[in-house]
């Protein structure tokens, strides 16, 4: 694909950066708080051309630098031309080199080459002048001459507030549900001073004193306004449903959202006879498309960092929303940062596990193995980092200034962690996967992991207890549900091991709960993998139920159904640190995708797949999800199933019978007697 | 010193990426063929005050980002008050933290606070999150709030042609001199198209095709001119003695020089009863002055770029002309770039070696430990990249991507070369003396340093040759000068070793003589040190005054008195492609200064130093040198010399006697007889 070519990665380090830099808090900004990977500022791009006839081609740069067409003369002496960029090249039959040298101070380097045969594509090579040789970056987003790979091409609605109201002396804006935009102000006899105040909730924007954003506008020349039209001016982007102006009482001033996001289209869609459900969908489906920028985001208001974490669960959500690829590849290459590895992602040293497990998890959902190529090098280096804090044992631990989270609980922190170890044996597996699609070796890791499991069991396992306990060095023995849940959901716990488990730790009461709708992700998916269905289907009807019930019209950070006053808008110490919409809280349409309607890859890229609806569905039902390129419709009329895929290779698995499903054509089942899991 | 900070290190790194990417040549820009070292995008500034009474103070800020005041409260646990920059803070008396958090997307992240008690300076700490509690960067050149430590406060003044003439239809400007300038065109009546060629030389300005740099400005908007009055116009800076404007024929244009440059200011002053002599040295010290910008650069018109070998050389000049401090640590700091080191100094072996041999030089000449201090972590980081490649003997050998330099020379280069060895030994030397300086043990080095310098006499000595080969492994036994200047030079070669080089490498004419100016600077070097005073007097003399009898104005890059047409204005294959003011063209002023005047530092710093005139000199001389912070002056008339100097513990040393020069007080001598050497 002929486009802009940059030096693979920048492009997400570089957009990775501007986003993680991009939070605003109650009239400050807030950087993260990591170590923040820069990008390249000099690369030279070549390509070797054999060309049959005369040709010619036009490049054009962001940043600055030469064009130079080599070619080896008869005499054996090299000739090289160097050129202007923006200018027209013609080049004479044979065989040449044609190079980009692009230094960028301020930005990204990045060069489009356009010809009939002399064209930048993923075929060019990039070099930083430390490594050379890899294929160049480019996406199909910059294919103009007059785009600028630095500055994203987003897709921009108008949006007019649903509804005004008369209150507090001063007049709120409801805009209907959570928007990522810039606030658009016309003024329609003149400027004049303004206030406004920001909320996710009502409550949040009529607090004029504390509500976490807000804009006092005292001048039309003031510092963060932007004069758009003669008396229409636009602010920063921001992140709210509501916007309160203090003191307005009249239509002197007209509030427009410009609304910025990334319009990812897709097919999902799910309706049926249990009206709370399809709501529950469409609201997560919201707030998951509302997260989704150039990276997927924890959530819009607050932080709007890329937390790997965070990003792992929506790398899940995705397949069964948009099935977004690129957004994918540009979250684990943002996230990896550029090399050396120096610091874990986040901080966090689980974050780091996570993205190597990501590379198996986008190898199963996209199957590409050109992208796992460019990621191989960045992959094993990371691993090498995470290898070289780990004990005698296998068990890997924290050094300074690492961050060991797994979740918001209170562990037994003493000395390595179970749930850490079960996320190395985890990413352990995933690099073995990797390294197994690309032709490469991994003895080694097969043995570390092999050792590591059988530590695991024997520091970790407790047969009395009947569950992982946290740590071992302060012999309190202490079991929570976290490493317990990933033993179940990595494989590690099998058979019996999984009943004891159940009984003695995940439905023990005993147990302190999961808190986080993180960690309840995980929990609830291991309650569906153990065939509790309808557990998972009364869970995500009464808590995401409960947030409707709540007038959420997406889905929040947090939810404690026993907060009904203003108390469950604070979160982190901050009267409305809660964010109301947040990546995680969309993950119904995994559980409903994956185990209810039990969509899922079986060959990497959904090269085959399979289909397995379960009976504690609603009884009518039609819903379409994406199936890799295709999609898939399945239609319940009761004990009438209906499937129809688009793509091939796809089955239709009953807990009695595996159908086949032929692409383009309706298969119908009958349900009845056949659904006893 | 209250003034704006930055992470230690990048104000360097960010103005070098700069400069190495401003090269421009032939209406394209040609950044730097090495990697562009980055700098950091995100800093946590921070400090403690206690605070006896309330105070307060503002903080500014390149970037974005927020001010936060952390105590402990009473009850143990911790307040953070946050606040935006450019607001006053109002702090209680107690004791605080106040740290200041700054990210930068496209510049260069820096703070400035300026309060009574609460003020920025290099006490402050600096983190990238990476690194930590390192002390801020600062520069007394930056401590207002309307400034941008990313925009250099250059000095300016606009010249006018010193003679305008009528030629080849068009006319001809000359500027008197080179100058690095941007052009200023102010049309009296009206915009008009206007070519300009520039030129160091009549011939190149004239020569309207082929000249290295020209503009064809077609429209009042053309990219590449930048307007600045009604009818007046700039142009980007380039440098340049001549500009031709072709069809030009009446002052419809006006065209001034808008020159840029860095004051150094200096007390440095030759007048003597040689005329030739004394505009050697005014001429030197022009051309010297003109390539010391931000850091010290190869030559003003064509590379500006900063080369560590051609700034080595720099170093030695400047204490005998402005003696700059800054400008050497800036150049020391810029060329060393980020952590991790991951690629030689402009890709040369050598000129890594050369960046640590400086910190020795630095140490001499200035004294200053706190740099070095500053530096120390990244010096042993560069040692360390060099000891990754050195062989069973000791020898270091180039890895793939790696130049082996040393100069523009035929050597024997199959196997390690002899000269680069000579480089290692001395940079090993010189990292035992800043380690020692700053108090830390150097047994291993000196252990490799003994080992090194065994191996080099045993592989490279030939006895038979009288001199050191270039190689061993090819058998063939090439002598050449370079590491014979440096055996001698560094002091390797003693006593009647000394001789033999002298007698049969240095004197012979079968040797092949020193082509560079570069080299040259050693070779002449090691002539006066060996005592060949009139040798090196003459060479000024006949090399230098060749230059200007060819109408320099300022020195060359390179000079041969055989080419006298315009072929002595090409190099590198390009018919102006030689520099014509170009630093090491400058090295007069060194061996004067250093070898003639005989000044130099005999403690770090010119805590004490030493004055030893030779009678070479010409007879009738007023000259006067710094010395560290003072100056000295020096005084000859025939026979009669004094010497008077305003700083502490000088001698002068003549060779029959040594005689204190007690501060501000003329001390005079006659040198009859006394000056057999």
């Amino acid at each position: 694909m002929n486009g802009w070519i940059w030096f693979p990665g920048d492009f997400e380090i570089y957009h990775m950066m501007k986003q993680n830099f991009s939070r605003e808090e109650r009239g400050f900004d807030w950087p993260a708080y990591w170590y923040a990977s820069g990008w390249n500022h000099k690369i030279e791009f070549s390509r070797i051309y054999e060309l049959a006839e005369q040709t010619t081609f036009t490049a054009y740069v962001r940043g600055k630098g030469y064009i130079a067409v080599k070619r080896r003369l008869p005499d054996g002496s090299k000739q090289v031309k160097k050129y202007p960029f923006g200018q027209q090249v013609t080049c004479a039959p044979g065989k040449v080199e044609i190079e980009a040298v692009v230094a960028h101070l301020e930005g990204l380097p990045s060069v489009l080459v356009q010809g009939r045969v002399i064209a930048s594509d993923e075929s060019w090579l990039a070099s930083n002048h430390l490594e050379h040789e890899l294929p160049a970056g480019v996406s199909e987003l910059f294919t103009r001459p007059e785009q600028d790979p630095a500055v994203f091409p987003y897709a921009h609605e108008l949006k007019e507030p649903i509804a005004i109201e008369q209150v507090n002396g001063g007049r709120l804006l409801d805009f209907g549900y959570d928007v990522t935009a810039a606030t658009l102000l016309t003024f329609n006899a003149e400027f004049k001073a303004v206030t406004l105040c920001y909320g996710e909730s009502r409550t949040e924007a009529l607090d004029v004193e504390d509500c976490y954003l807000r804009q006092n506008i005292r001048s039309s020349d003031d510092h963060g306004l932007e004069r758009i039209g003669e008396l229409t001016f636009a602010t920063r982007l921001r992140a709210f449903r509501y916007i309160f102006l203090p003191g307005i009482e009249d239509d002197s001033v007209v509030v427009t959202a410009d609304r910025q996001f990334v319009d990812f289209g897709g097919v999902s869609e799910f309706q049926s006879s249990d009206e709370r459900l399809n709501e529950i969908w469409a609201v997560a489906d919201r707030t998951f498309r509302a997260c989704s920028d150039i990276f997927f985001l924890d959530g819009i208001k607050r932080d709007k960092w890329v937390w790997s974490g965070d990003a792992y669960q929506s790398y899940f959500i995705n397949p069964y929303t948009f099935f977004n690829k690129e957004i994918v590849e540009r979250t684990i290459v943002g996230l990896r940062g550029g090399e050396p590895f120096r610091q874990h992602l986040n901080t966090i040293v689980d974050y780091s596990l996570y993205w190597l497990i990501s590379l198996e998890d986008y190898y199963n959902t996209f199957g590409d193995l050109r992208f796992l190529e460019t990621v191989y090098a960045k992959m094993e280096s990371l691993l090498d980092y995470c290898c070289r804090q780990i004990d005698e044992r296998g068990f890997i631990y924290g050094r300074p200034g690492d961050w060991i989270y797994i979740d918001w609980a209170e562990f037994d922190k003493l000395g390595p962690l179970c749930a850490e170890q079960m996320l190395l044996a985890r990413a352990y597996e995933s690099v073995i996967v990797v390294r197994g699609a690309l032709g490469k070796p991994a003895f080694d890791l097969e043995e570390k992991l092999a050792e590591l499991k059988t530590n695991i069991e024997r520091f970790y396992w407790d047969e009395e207890l009947g569950g992982y306990i946290d740590s071992y060095e302060s012999g309190s023995r202490n079991v929570t549900r976290h490493a317990n849940i990933f033993a179940v959901l990595f494989g590690y716990a099998e058979g019996e091991r999984v009943e004891t488990i159940k009984r003695r730790v995940l439905l023990n009461p005993d147990i302190p709960a999961i808190h986080t709708p993180y960690f309840k992700f995980w929990e609830l998916e291991v309650m569906a993998k153990i065939g509790e269905y309808a557990y998972v289907i009364e869970q995500i009807k009464s808590y995401w139920g409960g947030m409707l019930d709540q007038g959420a019209t997406t889905f929040w950070e947090y939810y404690d159904p026993s907060e009904t006053g203003p108390e469950k808008y604070a979160m982190y110490g901050d009267k409305y640190g809660k964010s109301l919409c947040h990546a995680w809280g969309a993950s119904p349409i995994y559980l409903i995708g994956r185990y209810l309607l039990g969509v899922r890859p079986t060959a990497p890229g959904y090269a085959s797949f399979e289909v397995a609806p379960r009976t504690e569905l609603p009884g009518e039902l039609t819903c379409t999800l994406p199936v890799g390129a295709g999609s898939v419709t399945i239609e319940r009329l009761r004990e009438r199933l209906t499937v129809t895929a688009s793509a091939a290779r796809g089955v239709l698995r009953l807990s009695d019978r595996v159908v086949e499903l032929p692409p383009g054509q309706a298969v119908s089942v009958t349900l009845s007697g056949s659904y006893q899991s």
